[in-house]
């Protein structure tokens, strides 16, 4: 008996939790940083994520932090969340972002969630009902693949169009969806495009999303952070039209993802996601999740009212200046065909493949360039898009200045001799 | 089309997660709460949850809130973590924990979560295949059934013994579990019980699972709260004799469970759960749900290092006087039979039925409680003992006198007369 016990296990490993987890943009960068010359005494500059915070120049503001400190040493705040912090957040939330909108939101159209990554896995989670499909956009944010994959709900893209600002192929969504088509994703600012949506067309999918009988889920992480000539604009202020879950965070804004808030706000002027149940689904896959940290709710009234203005605008002004270096610099690299872009932090680059040497694709390019020069992008095949990369933009522009410069390096290196 | 359009629409809620969240002890609590006479001018006494961080006795200390503070103004830990930070937690973790080993765990045995309750959420998502089943305590807590709904795996109860200190019946265990039992779930110190496991007992426990083949998850969210004659043991001392998959957290010891960190560890002294996926699913499942705060996993290696002896002392003298007293005070009052406590928060005490006049069963006698008294207590039902209730006495003193008053009272008004 012992003997025989010894050698049997009932548990075993998950293989729908390892096919979720290899499609993350985490697991692609993990590769990519086992690749980096160890020996290579230059500093390593990452151009592959969003996250420009521990930059000096995009550092948060004193008003954040203040806030953040102050409701620590209150001592209010170490417990668990009681309703009435939790409606408080809610509340500064609504408020905040009703700004934007034509109308009112309610603190209770407003979920707070531990970061815009908890939001989609309480969105998807509680949308994932069995036969259920969702519509996602290629390039997209891998992170909607790996939850849908985890939760079993079928996924299809649908393209953006490169031509067109990376405009939603909306009549192939027509072509894509039927009627267990429960939801589209569209990310605006674009992630990983960075293009920014018109309000006209905005609606179009709003629209399209309505004679589709979807819902719209609208990933705005990077709302607000636009610097073109199109100004962002919530797509909740289509709730009249089609009932929309949108996803915000002050990651990306405020400069602290390592904070961990963020949002989810129901959008739905006719009450046809309560008439569905989909209200209470989301309540209840917020229950049996992880409570945001209640320090953080507790400084978020404090953070939305009182953050500077000139924030706002000099981070706006310091993302158009290194979108503006980054483009002009990889336009003078013959091996790209950047898309010039106008929010976000990211921009999308075409690699021109028929110049390149000894390099069959994006996820080669990438490799190389990490091995060769210690600078991180993102090959396009983890964002659904092969040979293009993903660079952002949104560091320190001595680092992004130094990174382009051996971008420029790199493939003059590896083009092919005329 | 139009109006066809109109009235179609192809989501819906998700019944999994309703039932899922039904269980919840939030659920129950909200409930209860809903009963409150609005027009008692009294204090609600929350004799229901085990967080006594709000009370000023039990505030967390200076050294922690000191080190988040001092994490927070360096500016370092406001984006997402990059390896060092996360390996810097998971080492302080590490070595902070091996104080009660007779081994040393490494930093990549442990992974930092979002709190306890992501962690219980990794693990039961991580060993939910397909067909697969999973032993809970009962009584217990009813996180552990929400989740397993949700992840659709199926759960079976083993009994605490009551009358062996609520010892795990092992006998019983042979007849629930089959070749598709992944895990046992042990709490210790117990929630809700407050009972402590010998180290004999805990060895048993190791040795069945292991002749039936599975893993033990020992939660330890209560570990080191410790009162009575028997000392803490972790279950992870006995990563030799089975795979010990061990869930702790800041968040009780430390008064800030509001801050929301916590840990897992891998305690497998034969590399069973590397060979057999396990290691891997968990990482995976890591890798697709929120990360926990970098803030806080930037202060936690002096949370743990300079937390002061007297810290812990206090707590557990505060925590031993307010289990004396809450017992004293049941056992002066004929409905209840109560367990003496030895650790954790918690108490559970049984309704005398049979004394209690218009009252059929604990759910009524909790919400009859708090409608007339303003006294929250949960009812066994939520846990899985019928006409049993649970009872923290891990608040003030001045409270948990004037709630135990209340209860008296409240028990006098409704025995029934001779």
């Amino acid at each position: 008996m012992e003997l025989l016990s010894n050698s049997r296990w009932n548990f075993q490993g998950k293989e729908d939790a390892k096919k979720a987890s290899a499609c993350t943009i985490r697991s692609y960068l993990n590769t990519l940083n086992e690749n980096i010359n160890k020996s290579d005494t230059r500093t390593v500059i990452p151009l592959s994520h969003g996250d420009p915070s521990g930059f000096p120049s995009f550092r948060t503001t004193k008003v954040s932090e203040d806030a953040l400190v102050d409701a620590l040493q209150s001592g209010k705040y170490n417990g668990y969340a009681p309703n009435s912090t939790t409606l408080q957040a809610r509340r500064s939330i609504a408020e905040f972002l009703s700004r934007d909108y034509p109308y009112e939101l309610s603190p209770y159209d407003v979920h707070v969630t531990a970061g815009a990554k908890q939001a989609i896995e309480v969105l998807i989670t509680a949308l994932a009902v069995p036969g259920a499909n969702i519509l996602l956009p290629r390039p997209g944010y891998p992170t909607y693949e790996a939850l849908s994959t985890f939760s079993r709900i079928e996924f299809r893209y649908y393209d953006l169009l490169s031509e067109q600002d990376w405009e939603v192929d909306i009549n192939g969504l027509e072509a894509l969806a039927n009627d267990r088509t429960v939801a589209m994703v569209v990310i605006n600012p674009g992630n990983p495009c960075g293009n920014v949506y018109k309000h006209e067309h905005l609606k179009k999918i709003a629209e399209a999303a309505k004679r589709l009988g979807m819902l719209v889920i609208s990933d705005e992480a990077y709302g607000h952070l636009v610097f073109g000539s199109n100004s962002f604009v919530p797509m909740g202020v289509f709730g009249e039209i089609v009932p929309i879950l949108t996803i915000g965070s002050i990651s990306k804004r405020w400069m602290v993802p390592g904070w961990r808030v963020g949002w989810i706000v129901m959008c739905d002027r006719n009450g046809i996601l309560q008439k569905h149940g989909v209200v209470e689904s989301i309540k209840s896959c917020l229950e049996i999740s992880a409570d945001p940290s209640t320090l953080t709710m507790g400084a978020i009234t404090r953070i939305l009212d009182e953050t500077p203005e000139d924030f706002y605008s000099n981070t706006i002004n310091l993302l158009r200046k290194a979108a503006d270096i980054c483009y002009t610099g990889l336009t003078e690299t013959p091996c790209f065909i950047p898309y010039k872009p106008q929010g976000s932090m990211f921009l999308m680059a075409k690699l021109n493949m028929s110049l390149l040497e000894g390099i069959a694709n994006d996820t080669e390019f990438c490799t190389k360039l990490a091995r060769e020069e210690s600078v991180i992008v993102l090959p396009g095949e983890a964002l659904g898009l092969k040979n293009w990369v993903r660079v952002t933009f949104a560091v320190e522009i001595s680092a992004l200045e130094e990174g382009l410069g051996r971008i420029k390096a790199f493939c003059s290196r590896n083009t092919k001799q005329k």
